[in-house]
């Protein structure tokens, strides 16, 4: 039974502590602002770490998850490994080299911290934010330095394990090189593209769709922690965003001067980008087949369609309902293995329900 | 019962006809690209329209509704006006000024034609990827001119009101202008992020989240439709491009000269400017409480579960489910309104699943 320290209960630090408790973990919490801390135990993260936990009354955990922002790491670090909190330590920063230089400067223990990032965050901040089940299947990267023991690695790999995340070790440089490319430009991205609407009228954005929820909802991030992570990540970011900024400048030109050829170049290279992202849960894509059926919107109906399903042997693997304002009814989307799709839709129909084949 | 002509059956035509046949509508349907009309036809949209279908041998239409990309629209208009095929027209171009200035040129007949743009689309494209339901609480925009009838407005209004949608009346160069804004460039900007990443490492790939998912999502769309949209609506997608590039290159400039404070107030207007945008089906937002359950992947435990819902009298307004690769369960999202929460919880923990309070 492995024994956690949380340092920091926001977010990602309840979340981890939400996620071990459900593997049988014992977990302590804590946070300089103590509401946060007491938040985190209420929703059944862990208990409180005593406040005089120390080398002379305290039996160190197995590992120490440092959850506070990039620049606030070194100092968490120095002061854990002076009470002897831990017998490993990591963090989960979206940025890896500055944490290290600073701890390294500020003469922490190396061998026993594995500077860590768990790719994975909401738009909500906080302890009531959390989700025991945000790190499914995500990447958790590990980035151990030359000191590192192999043994701390080993810890921290079994707890990021353990969040049920995939652990993927890589150089500190490497990280933040790649982070910048794929999480720290595209937030600086959709903020830009959202900040235009800021002043736009309401006739404006009565036109918006789904698209442009999709390419802004980023945007709405916390934004002190945002700009601590792109301060931190700076060279990189500033080389990503200069090359999309000069991108977007030379299609606005091409544009305005009739020629949308190189716009097309633009769409093209979207294209082909977009098609080299990993499906949701990284690795191998699940492919389902999607079975529409209209159901009217009152209590019971699901209940009787799940339970055709379940006669029919049918496992729903993925449910989304969308309902039109006004209308009695909605429509059902349920994925289902591909071979499974044809006895589902015999077992709806056979129910009495509209679909569509 | 209306009586609609839909010509051209790709994802647009062949989603507004399925949406009418199911509010009882007579549909016929073609396309230049016969397959494609005897897909729609097959996929129940409606019947295929015959051939001579003209003056001596049809009885007109209601409406028929022009589904071809921007710059066929006029030419298909004249067709269908010498054809007399139905007694008034509209069409589904994401742009309007462009198709109305050909139309004008073209000699069309003005008073029966009401500009039309329904705020709504996928990634995927062809009558295959047609749903019913792709209008529901969308905008859709009606762009009539001086000469055009207010009886075909009504017409126009009566079938986007039928496929489910919002119809908004606007003038055709303030839609193409506001588009241009919440539409064909977040477009450019999320394939200008996306193409950053066609040359871009394996390894920075698995460090991919959801973020970046939705920022690039739209980039896959139709290349050649794009390249077309954007042509047509060229000037007012510049200015919003030439824009945001030059917050882009200015934050780089910015975070390169280690001065990050500018960078927040991007963050900022981002910010504003994201919750400016209305909800998913536009209008007020409904407020729903999700409650969170585990659940075992294996069939009948979802009919369980609706089932202890029903009996408690709660009416689940959406589910989602998540499921972790290799792992036996999955965690199902119950969205209820407020009230229904408590009893929901309280009927599940009977029932014997792990729910958070």
């Amino acid at each position: 039974m492995m024994r956690v320290a949380v340092l920091g209960t926001g977010l990602i630090g309840t979340s981890v502590a939400l996620a071990l408790r459900e593997r049988g973990a014992s977990v302590w919490l804590a946070d300089t602002d103590q509401e946060a801390a007491r938040l985190a135990a209420h929703l059944g993260a862990g208990e409180l770490l005593p406040e005089d936990a120390g080398p002379a009354s305290w039996v160190p955990a197995d590992v120490a998850v440092i959850a506070v922002p990039p620049s606030a790491v070194a100092d968490t670090l120095a002061a854990a490994q002076a009470r002897a909190l831990a017998a490993c330590y990591t963090d989960v920063a979206s940025v890896k080299q500055l944490p290290v230089e600073q701890a390294r400067a500020r003469g922490c223990d190396m061998a026993s911290y594995v500077p860590g990032h768990p790719l994975a965050g909401r738009e909500k901040h906080g302890p009531a934010a959390a989700r025991a089940d945000l790190f499914l299947g995500r990447t958790w990267a590990l980035c151990p330095e030359p000191e590192t023991s192999e043994q701390a690695v080993a810890a921290v790999t079994a707890l990021a394990a353990g969040c049920g995340a995939v652990p993927l070790r890589i150089a500190a440089a490497a990280h933040d090189r790649w982070v910048a490319l794929v999480s720290h430009a595209p937030h600086l991205v959709a903020a830009a593209m959202a900040a235009r609407l800021e002043s736009a009228p309401p006739q404006a954005l009565d036109l918006a769709g789904q698209g442009l929820r999709d390419v802004t909802r980023i945007a709405a991030g916390d934004i002190a922690l945002w700009t601590q992570i792109l301060a931190a990540n700076a060279g990189p970011v500033a080389e990503v965003l200069a090359a999309v900024a000069a991108d977007l400048a030379e299609a606005a030109r091409m544009l305005s001067d009739g020629d949308p050829k190189s716009v097309a170049t633009l769409l093209d290279q979207g294209q082909a980008g977009v098609a080299r992202i990993p499906g949701k849960h990284g690795g191998e894509p699940r492919e389902f087949t999607v079975v529409q059926v209209v159901i009217p919107d009152q209590p019971g109906e699901l209940t009787r369609l799940f339970d055709a399903a379940g006669q029919a042997g049918v496992n729903i693997e993925d449910v989304r309902i969308e309902h039109s304002p006004g209308l009695p009814v909605g429509v059902a989307e349920l994925s289902v293995r591909p071979a499974e799709a044809g006895p589902l839709l015999d077992a709806l129909e056979a129910g009495g329900w509209p679909v569509r084949r």
